[in-house]
């Protein structure tokens, strides 16, 4: 199906919708019918990403490649993955794909290089921080990567398993005065590289929009971007 | 796939987000695994529905029941369609289905039979008034449904489709004194017919959500029922 857009999602659920929304939102339509066509699969018994990265527990991965297989056989010819702590699986499951796959990573690293931003704070899981999933790419590219303190990252998991757990106003007390601290110490913008912080920062992001880096917003840019260059039916009836 | 919710969407992809949204809210969760696992296909080249039912253009019917197809060979076990004016189709595709679907309109008319509403008024699509895929349901409850003007219908279509090209603001405008002189002549409840609806008056149904049947919710409350009365390993497993 040309150009159908996989989304694997389920990491969370909240997330994925989020990044379908954002999809329809980056999409300049006139009626239904303009829009990207895109499946989701939000099946969330995919292991904690945190958790295995930290302490060895089950593996998402097994879960992740068998959705992933189920997009690619409804068609889905872009696969996108928003939950960025998984992206510490991201070049196996490439492996594992037969279609193109689009990383919230490299998404996300390219707008900081575009917009020229010489220093950035990192806010994301405990796991995507330690396991270096951004600070790598940044800062082979010259760009300052600012992560928490321990005791702050300890706050920023706290927040994010609140959020998860349906508690959005706890997320948002724990989360705020790490983001102001940073805002604050002096880096020019914060990635939100968890995809539920966009979420529990969703009117900061409104009212300050320039303080912030959202990297589901990031992925979403790019997989627009690969929609309109490559030719499908939608553009052709057009 | 025990328990995975199929949403047959894209009619539009903004419905389709609203109604996995509330999937989401509707659910009791402590971590992401306690979700209700769902595959969402927004494929946005199904017919408009209106037309065909109006002006006998092209039938979204063949297209429907391809992408139910691609649910039900995903795993999908119960479908649901986040589109009033489609169930103009339901019996049909439900013939053509090997798995469990539930009807947005039984579930919204079941909803006001539950809570012993005896007047409502009807807000949706000019076809799915003038195929009377609401009328026959409620009359037959003994519940007076009363229907916009003909004039005010015409206002109604346009506000769907000024949301659907992407312009909430103007939708809100033509529709607010439409709701406004219903409630002022004394109907009970409105029902939101057209998953758009609740989406132009999301502040008004926070703000009075007495006056307001929302059909995406109640279809999405009968779809948590649903689940939570099948044994699926989520269950289990807590």
């Amino acid at each position: 199906m040309k150009g159908l857009v996989g989304i694997l999602g389920g990491m969370g659920p909240g997330a994925t919708v989020d990044a379908m929304q954002k999809l329809i939102k980056n999409t300049p339509v006139y009626r239904d019918q303009d829009h990207i066509p895109m499946i989701a699969v939000s099946i969330p018994d995919i292991p904690d990403r945190t958790e295995c990265i930290l302490d060895h527990s089950a593996s998402p991965l097994e879960k992740m490649i068998q959705y992933m297989k189920l997009l690619e056989n409804a068609g889905a010819e872009c696969i996108i993955i928003p939950c960025n702590t998984a992206h510490y699986w991201f070049n196996e499951l490439k492996l594992h794909s037969r279609v193109e796959m689009i990383s919230i990573i490299d998404a996300t690293c390219q707008l900081i290089q575009d917009k020229k931003i010489s220093s950035v704070g990192l806010l994301a899981t405990t796991a995507t921080i330690k396991a270096q999933i951004y600070q790598g790419n940044l800062e082979k590219s010259g760009i300052a990567c600012y992560v928490p303190t321990e005791g702050e990252q300890s706050a920023v998991m706290d927040s994010i398993y609140a959020y998860k757990s349906g508690d959005a106003q706890t997320a948002h007390r724990i989360l705020t005065p790490i983001k102001n601290r940073m805002l604050q110490d002096g880096v020019e913008k914060i990635i939100l590289g968890c995809t539920e912080l966009p979420l529990i920062l969703e009117q900061e992001i409104k009212t300050a929009p320039e303080s912030y880096i959202d990297a589901t917003e990031a992925l979403i840019k790019k997989t627009v971007a690969w929609y309109f260059a490559h030719p499908h039916p939608n553009e052709v009836a057009a």
